[in-house]
């Protein structure tokens, strides 16, 4: 009898306590602060983006208290959730309590999962994790590389999650290279995270909140940080990195084609690459959080499409033959995720908005039979991270 | 008999030979400045961004002469073309020059079109112009809406081009109601054209000449000023407006229901707009110069499916049914287009590779009918334009 179909979360974070307590510490962003409500109640806040208004955000249990994360988990019947600490991570410290703390924080979260419960009548954990590289300026790559092997070390830890700024140059830096090369070795996934977006001043004078940062910026930083990767080569010379994109790759999916079209027309760009730009998006992973059914579909399509464009930019045209139907092919590449403990709903309701509308995204996508929906849902989660055989 | 359907480019480029000569007589980009090959030829070369290398780009005759465009158009089989100004248009001029050269251009655009020739046994003719107003800080509302007033008085020119910056602040600039509204009620189409991307930094350091700021930066800051305007309410205030994005709206299509989500969890960005935003994509135009036929169907699904989020933000949820098969519907927004003279071809062929792919493209969206094809290469134009009833 084929084993029950498990809903796996890979796109969900965790302040743990250790960081927490350090974000208490602080007087400058990142920080968490107290302060007296309205109500006369003392109530933490959280402050994380430079450019965010003073009174930051509510802050609570649901960020480090693992007994949270496993009610939300029960709430919305998730079984396995492969857990990241949030940004910015450890981008602010200098780098020798960055490192110091990587390794404190990579071992928490071991044993975060590791004494946590396990899937009912099964061997499974509920709770696997990624884990940090203290990747700031200063810090050596031959450091990285001895965190990447305690990484690999922890056996509840399947990953790294990582920001886009590598040690202060962008992850196109080619000191990075004995970096790629560990992780790759060691078989983790890479989950690339969004925290700065662009310059703020794009966001013009009118107070929009948070909306402008949190829907454009975040995924247009993401899409960049994969357009230089794959510009750089990097998915030449590793072609077993395995680079899981938040926010299902952010603008990628519909800049990709454009890319492609920008490269053809710069020769020397082109020449240093070994394929058409869109032939590295069906090497990627993306997780589903993009909240609507045509999003899913068409990042489905273009990962799907990526067999055609194997040959090199500019040279005869690609085949744009698919073997299969590339809708349901890319499908594989694609992990449900729900981006918790950020945006919590607005009031108590049974379940969050933004976990049923990425739920009912996934169940929405023409073209996907049960099969597909189940792989996004925790098939290829299971797959990807080896939870499975 | 049906009339013989016309292919009609709506995104195609000239520099008007006073704005050339203006271009010429400049020492600071925007600047055309001459000097002598390796072949010991004098050749003249184009620089209109700030961080491009010292060289430019080549720049001919294509880019002002009337037979250049025309021999593109024959070679291409486009019927039709709606020639709009290139970028940076009169962004960097003092107020006074913007005011006198927007004056002059649309005159010259207007006897560009009108003294052109006429579609074979049509009194079609193949040159329409999107004209310029003087979109700089320190002009008044009132001489923008002049401007627009002397636009729609001139019959060849059927909308007007225009950057992000408005006069300084934007395009969710509070002054530019009146504009908005004298547009609106001239039934002039507004082409939204980026030219300044994002902040350059956000690159990084290596060498990959204009791809990043083309290919990204480009449709990021389109999706960032329609996103400012769909915020500040302008498509609730003017229903009427007519707006065409470049590059098939960039990455807004794809972040559209991120977009939403963020709204619905700010409630006072929430409570200032009439509906979901994802229901004012439904209200815009969309260029087809995406390069690919999987982008295409995209976005015409995004267009499509927009009837569905007409309710207010954090309302109860949409309906999320559409009648009629969304991938159709929304093709009626959406026209063919090539960028020409920019992406021209790396040798000597028959035809542009650019203008070839986004054809290819078109022709190749899964879910459109010959009829939706038709469409987007020249039907949708003829209606959008009031070319033909």
């Amino acid at each position: 009898m084929a084993a029950r179909k498990l809903l796996v979360d890979i796109h969900t974070h965790v302040y743990l306590p250790r960081y927490a307590s350090f974000l208490r510490s602080r007087s400058v962003v990142p920080r968490i602060f107290s302060r007296t409500n309205d109500a006369g109640k003392t109530e933490e806040r959280l402050l994380i983006l430079d450019d965010e208004p003073s009174a930051g955000r509510p802050i609570g249990s649901q960020y480090w208290d693992r007994d949270e994360k496993l009610k939300f988990m029960d709430k919305h019947d998730i079984d396995v959730s492969i857990v990241s600490s949030a940004n910015p991570w450890l981008d602010f410290l200098p780098a020798s309590t960055a490192q110091q703390l990587a390794g404190e924080l990579n071992e928490d979260l071991e044993n975060y999962c590791s004494t946590g419960p396990s899937v009912q009548d099964d061997t499974l954990k509920r709770l696997y994790g990624f884990g940090l590289l203290p990747l700031v300026p200063g810090v050596s790559p031959s450091t990285l590389v001895e965190t990447v092997k305690q990484i690999s070390a922890l056996s509840h830890l399947k990953g790294v999650i990582i920001g886009t700024r590598g040690i202060g140059k962008g992850l196109d830096d080619d000191a990075l290279e004995p970096v790629w090369a560990a992780i790759a070795e060691a078989g983790l996934v890479i989950f690339l995270h969004p925290h700065y977006g662009v310059d703020g001043k794009a966001w013009g004078e009118k107070d929009n909140g948070h909306v402008l940062p949190l829907a454009l910026g975040f995924p247009f930083e993401t899409t960049i940080a994969t357009t230089r990767l794959i510009l750089s080569g990097v998915f030449d010379r590793h072609p077993n990195l395995r680079l899981l994109l938040a926010h299902s790759g952010g603008a990628l999916p519909q800049l990709s084609s454009r890319l492609a079209s920008c490269i053809d027309h710069d020769p020397i760009v082109a020449s240093r690459l070994s394929h058409d730009a869109r032939y590295y998006l069906g090497k990627l992973y993306f997780d589903a959080v993009a909240y609507g059914s045509e999003e899913l579909g068409f990042v489905s399509d273009v990962i799907g499409r990526s067999s055609a464009y194997s040959a090199r930019p500019s040279s005869a045209k690609a085949s744009k033959n698919v073997e299969g139907d590339k809708r349901k092919i890319g499908s594989a590449r694609m992990l449900f995720g729900t981006d918790h403990p950020f945006f919590p709903p607005l009031s108590e309701t049974e379940k969050w908005k933004s976990v049923v509308e990425n739920l009912e995204a996934i169940d929405g996508v023409n073209g996907w039979a049960e099969t597909e929906k189940e792989g996004v849902r925790g098939d290829n989660a299971l797959k990807l991270f080896g939870l499975r055989v």
